[in-house]
């Protein structure tokens, strides 16, 4: 992206983290941070041909300039998905729905995806006079989890030159919300009962009673969503709706998808109001986690199937079986050198491949395979004719197909 | 990746394109120009715990400093799958067929994958004394369709240093077998009567018969495949087979997958033997390709069935529905706002959702819905029960169903 796009969008932080170089035509140039504002910027500039609401998903590798640590590295991939051009809770609510399907399809179980929002924390700050002081004292908050309470408010006087006072109670509003014993709606009451008076604070408050209650609507177990005002997000453009989503398994990893409402992001480019919110799922540090949940396959492929290549005379009796299997929508690989069997044999077992075909020439000129298969270490002749039904109704194939 | 990974790896022309700079700790490093040179960088690292032969696929940006055109950006989407660990023609050959397949796949049926193996060129160079002049040569011929031959003929002059007679008859040996009256036969016969003593050249043959038989064996037209001994590939790494793919429709927009085999790069990192081949598909050349021969689906939107947000107190019944829709797989949007029912219709159709379902508080009250086929517009009342059996039983669903 051009530097000027980029710049100043996502704060100091990201600013003082980015990449930027000239390119062969003197051009100041810089690699995107995250994939937001890259949306935002097209967006803005094809909104006319997309029309409203429009929705979109992103995969994408995205470059921070920072420490590396387990799961963190500077070029990360990002999995947005977004809706933009409508202000209504509707879209929030879908954000935070996406964000529970998506941590069951990838197999948790325990995650738990809190939520806040923005003109709750903007409201109770216009309440205690501290509305100027906003963009510092949410950066600061949002380090919460990384540097302690004591910090957070130590960096709330140092940056946003609050008293030691408002930054206490600041604070105590945030973390509130972290006492177990309330629940969502203890949570919500309480804050509508003491800044319910202010507009924008009540409206981020039934805002997330919407949110909650839509939840229990679909299925999802009370714990699924958290409302926990002490989430802000580090980064300036988020305005209303902010999500973070922590593993019950793994709570130290961090949030692995994360986002919020932005209603402003656009209007640096555009004159057309484009709001929009989404969120991000964070490949890497979600592969680390699942990595050491032990929630990846041990497979190290993809395919059911290893033809064997006995003898590199019939390599065309082996790729046209090869090609069968496939269309069939069964993954299927030909070891590449005729190799002896029990060499091919092996490396089908390492891989975690469940099925191995074999045909020499006798099988060729007989028009059959040696199925074999590998977990129950059995194995049967089968007709080329059959190949396919055969293979499907192999029992390794059932216990071990891949999805 | 470390600029020192990528530098003189491609060529002397990617090596000017490429984007360099130096990161926050000091590192001079630059972004790729293809996914091949990395990939060898990590299999070389990585070997031990990959095992051989092994194979991937990889999916991702790469850029080249290099003036834009249709389909030609300066960062663009590569598709790369790859077998690393073997020599064998094996592994060779299904990468033509994995490109064969994949355009079908992707809905053309008339294209021709022309390989060529650079064993043939460097053998017939050899045949004439100018193996030392490979390098440049092959860097020239590869330019044969964009400048023609006359342009190519006088760079194997400046640029190799051959005389006039040597650069003509290396041309004529390349470009003979652009003459459509020669079969794949007939062109490998030839080579190999003129060059067949060459052993280097007469593996290149050998290999390209299998290929061409393999290729017939697994069912393919005789004309998928064509020996073109003009293709070089402007990469220096290059080997072995190399190949291109052009479209019957639009051959102009040049090469839409190619490739080819790299027996020494990953030497550059390991003094273990790993070589390779490979393709790689050029993402937005094929997608500019694909919409100027209306390939690409008209409909703006890959779910079936728009639900109506015809009161914003039914959200929790409206997401409930959308979420077990969702999970029998079928694509369902929620429209973010409760505006007028004709807006919501209207936008469906714009985005050309087959379905829509519109539930006020009567049909809530019902448990029911109204399912519309916005194509016949027609419209019946359905019970909430059997939704997803209705909504699959539609006319409209089933003939508009998304892959």
């Amino acid at each position: 992206e051009y530097t000027e796009v980029l710049l100043g969008k996502g704060g100091e932080e990201t600013d003082k983290q980015m990449f930027r170089f000239t390119d062969h035509g003197g051009r100041d140039v810089a690699l995107r941070f995250d994939l937001t504002i890259p949306f935002a910027r097209f967006a803005a500039q094809h909104v006319g041909q997309l029309g409203t609401p429009f929705k979109r998903y992103h995969l994408g590798p995205v470059w921070r300039g920072e420490n590396t640590q387990r799961g963190r590295y500077r070029e990360f991939m990002q999995c947005d998905f977004d809706t933009i051009g409508t202000t209504s809770n509707t879209a929030d609510v879908e954000i935070a729905l996406v964000i529970a399907d998506l941590m069951s399809a990838l197999g948790f179980e325990r995650f738990t995806v809190h939520v806040n929002n923005r003109m709750i924390l903007n409201g109770l700050l216009t309440e205690l006079g501290l509305e100027g002081e906003a963009t510092p004292l949410l950066r600061a908050l949002d380090k919460l989890a990384k540097i302690g309470p004591d910090a957070v408010a130590a960096e709330m006087v140092s940056r946003a030159g609050v008293s030691d006072r408002d930054a206490a109670t600041v604070l105590a509003l945030a973390t509130g919300s972290g006492d177990t014993s309330l629940s969502n709606t203890d949570i919500l009451d309480s804050v509508q009962e003491r800044f319910g008076g202010n507009a924008v604070a009540a409206e981020g408050v039934r805002r997330l009673r919407e949110l909650i209650s839509v939840g229990a609507d679909v299925g999802h177990p009370a714990a699924r969503f958290r409302i926990d005002l002490s989430i802000a997000r580090g980064l300036d453009y988020y305005t209303g709706s902010v999500y973070e989503t922590f593993l019950g398994d793994l709570p130290g990893i961090g949030s692995v998808c994360s986002g919020g409402r932005y209603d402003d992001l656009a209007g640096l480019y555009t004159k057309q109001s484009l709001p929009g919110v989404g969120a991000s799922l964070g490949l890497d540090r979600l592969l680390a986690a699942m990595e050491e949940l032990s929630l990846l396959p041990a497979a190290a492929t993809m395919a059911s199937v290893l033809i064997v290549q006995f003898n590199s005379d019939h390599v065309g009796t082996y790729q046209g079986a090869a090609a069968r299997l496939r269309r069939a929508g069964i993954g299927t690989e030909l070891y590449p050198d005729p190799r002896k069997v029990g060499v091919q044999l092996s490396y089908a077992e390492k891989r975690g491949f469940p099925l191995a075909l074999i045909a020499g020439p006798e099988e060729v000129a007989r028009g059959s395979w040696q199925l074999k298969d590998l977990r129950a270490s059995t194995q049967r002749e089968v007709s080329d004719a059959a190949l396919i039904d055969s293979v499907r109704a192999g029992d390794a194939f059932a216990s071990a197909i891949r999805p």
